[in-house]
């Protein structure tokens, strides 16, 4: 590797940004100035919507007309509805969603308008809405169920689950549901926000920069990561059995526990402290703690550990999260296309800080060779 | 903006490559150690891809083998066929595109394999031929008429002229599509190259790689400028009207002509030259000679120009691509896309690079508030 490299852009800044403030030394999550600990204890995932998109939060009425808005226009064409019926059952639920946004577009009259940075933010409106509604939608479908419309009387958090259930959302799912979305709303520059912002800097459309940020989303070390999370979880399978386990696997057998250790964080990321709570208070209320306490037994067994200690491996977002929702009833391959979700809100800020910016494009360093005669194909 | 900001992160190397090299002071490009005036002059479309893959050339019983699979393997899944048809036909070609591609993961037995090399080059061979019929079956349904499979016995570029006129390609077309698909595979780490290395970074698959890459193409400041150079042309209308519009619009009104100037290429870009001959020579073998006018009186114009002169600004590929392409009819809508079914090669030879790699994650610097007091949604 050349000196001249920068491997996977660490520590280079590539924009200012009013969105999120992560501060990984001291384990520290603001959106837009406020505490994430603030948020999660206090905020619709709308507000905190809001605070992405308009850098402030809103009144009461701004709230309840954002809330509105959201509901009336998680609609989704009946296109992609039947698009989604199609799909082999056993599609990855990730790819499900990515090809059900993309089919959007061509049903959103303000699609292919580039510039306008308002029109941008009546798109990212309707794609949080409509997010919602694809994701229950598929949830039901790949298990054979008819989907169920969005309400307009619901927040987005109980609409999700008013969809996925068919049934009145009960306030414990969706306040979980609701702390959720607030936690993983934004993350500084990750991964797939970068990447919507690397397609946004070309020019290009919302639904393009937002399917390409659920591409990356999708990745094992990225968004992932939660469903690699809960198989290990599974794998363990009983909280007696977590100390073998990490015995076995960890130590001699030298495998990675998914949904601990983080690029940016070195110290316990909030968000993990803020789920694990939410995790304990639901595996107590639905009686199924068993989840809760392999996990909770293994973050033990690991931060007790020298390895872990020395390098400041905490479990991050992920870890907990494939706990909460677990809990909830999803299906694990449904707990990446829950992020998405929540993200959209994110990734759709970042988008419209992007709109207007200088093209993103770094450079490759060539080495291969440079000064090869040209072989004709019958003398090779 | 801070210092520590890179905009566009121009000039951060960001990986190695063996896939090409660019040396746009001297406007010099060269694919796997061949120039690229000797593969335009020499190579089929299926050579260039092998190059890119394997980082050498394919003897005779290889190249024939790879053109047999791809044309083999270029079927597309009816349901992905009958959801272009659903769509409404004012449709943005690459929104059709990205959605059709997105929707190939999963019929693909491979597509979640997300770590096997081998079969990585398997679905890169899969998506380079199905993405060809893809484009050639929008490009037909858009105005109406059934699509056309792909025959067995073609190259990808005879191919595609047969899918798209459902008549026996003819040699200068397929030769003009050749060398187009030749010039256009691969360029070292544009925006959407880097999109789909920084998707691949994350453990996602190759149909997310290549979708996310999609997304950045359609933007104007990338692929979409061939579309923006040709409207240009179109609106001039006139060879006689250069030099008027020219004063009118570049000199009083500041505009910029789309397809001239480039952020690596500081002398003419030898892709353009070779389209340029290649552009003069369609138009004068189809009679149709018009546009070709336009654009090089248009080129000697602004040649002549202090302002071109001084900032080295010269034609880039989308120039005469645009001539090449209309000339050819194809509809302004279809320009982007034959974009895609050229760089899909350069992106999956990328993807395949990056595959095991670091995340891809830069840093924002936060220029927000940092200590905002949470105040309730009541006193707003």
């Amino acid at each position: 590797m050349t000196t001249g490299t920068v491997q996977g852009l660490e520590g280079v800044v590539v924009a200012e940004s009013t969105k999120s403030l992560v501060n990984g030394i001291e384990g520290k999550l603001i959106y837009g100035g406020y505490r994430i600990e603030d948020l999660a204890e206090n905020a619709l995932f709308e507000e905190v919507a809001f605070l992405l998109w308009n850098d402030r939060l809103p009144n009461k009425s701004e709230l309840e007309g954002l809330r509105q808005t959201i509901a009336a226009e998680a609609s989704v064409p009946d296109a992609v509805i039947e698009m989604l019926k199609v799909l082999p059952k056993e599609t990855n639920s990730m790819a499900a969603v990515r090809t059900a946004v993309s089919m959007l577009s061509p049903y959103d009259p303000d699609a292919e308008n580039l510039t306008d940075k308002d029109v941008a933010q009546r798109k990212a409106v309707r794609l949080t809405g409509q997010i919602t509604t694809i994701c229950a939608a598929w949830a039901r479908i790949r298990e054979g169920k008819e989907p169920v419309a969005p309400r307009h009387d619901l927040t987005l958090a109980q609409n999700f689950i008013y969809m996925l259930t068919d049934e009145e959302p009960d306030q414990t799912s969706s306040d979980a549901v609701n702390v959720y979305l607030v936690l993983l709303a934004e993350h500084g520059m990750n991964a797939s926000t970068f990447t919507s912002r690397v397609v946004t800097a070309t020019g290009s459309d919302m639904h393009s920069a937002v399917v390409a940020a659920i591409g990356a989303l999708k990745g094992p070390a990225h968004g992932g990561a939660n469903k690699e999370a809960m198989k290990t979880f599974l794998e363990i399978g009983d909280p007696a059995r977590v100390d073998e386990w990490f015995q076995t696997e960890v130590k001699q057998k030298k495998r990675r526990i998914m949904g601990i250790g983080h690029r940016v964080y070195k110290a316990l990321d909030p968000r993990a402290a803020i789920l694990k709570r939410h995790a304990k208070a639901l595996a107590q209320s639905t009686g199924n703690t068993k989840w809760f306490e392999i996990a909770n037994r293994l973050e033990e067994t690991a931060r007790a550990d020298e390895y872990f200690i020395e390098r400041n491996l905490y479990p991050n977002v992920d870890y907990y999260s494939a706990i909460v929702l677990y809990t909830l009833d999803l299906d694990v391959d449904m707990f990446t296309p829950l992020f998405v979700m929540a993200r959209v809100a994110g990734w759709t800020a970042h988008i419209i800080e992007q709109m207007g910016g200088r093209l993103i494009r770094p450079k490759a360093q060539y080495v291969g060779e440079t000064d090869l005669a040209w072989v004709p194909l019958e003398a090779r």
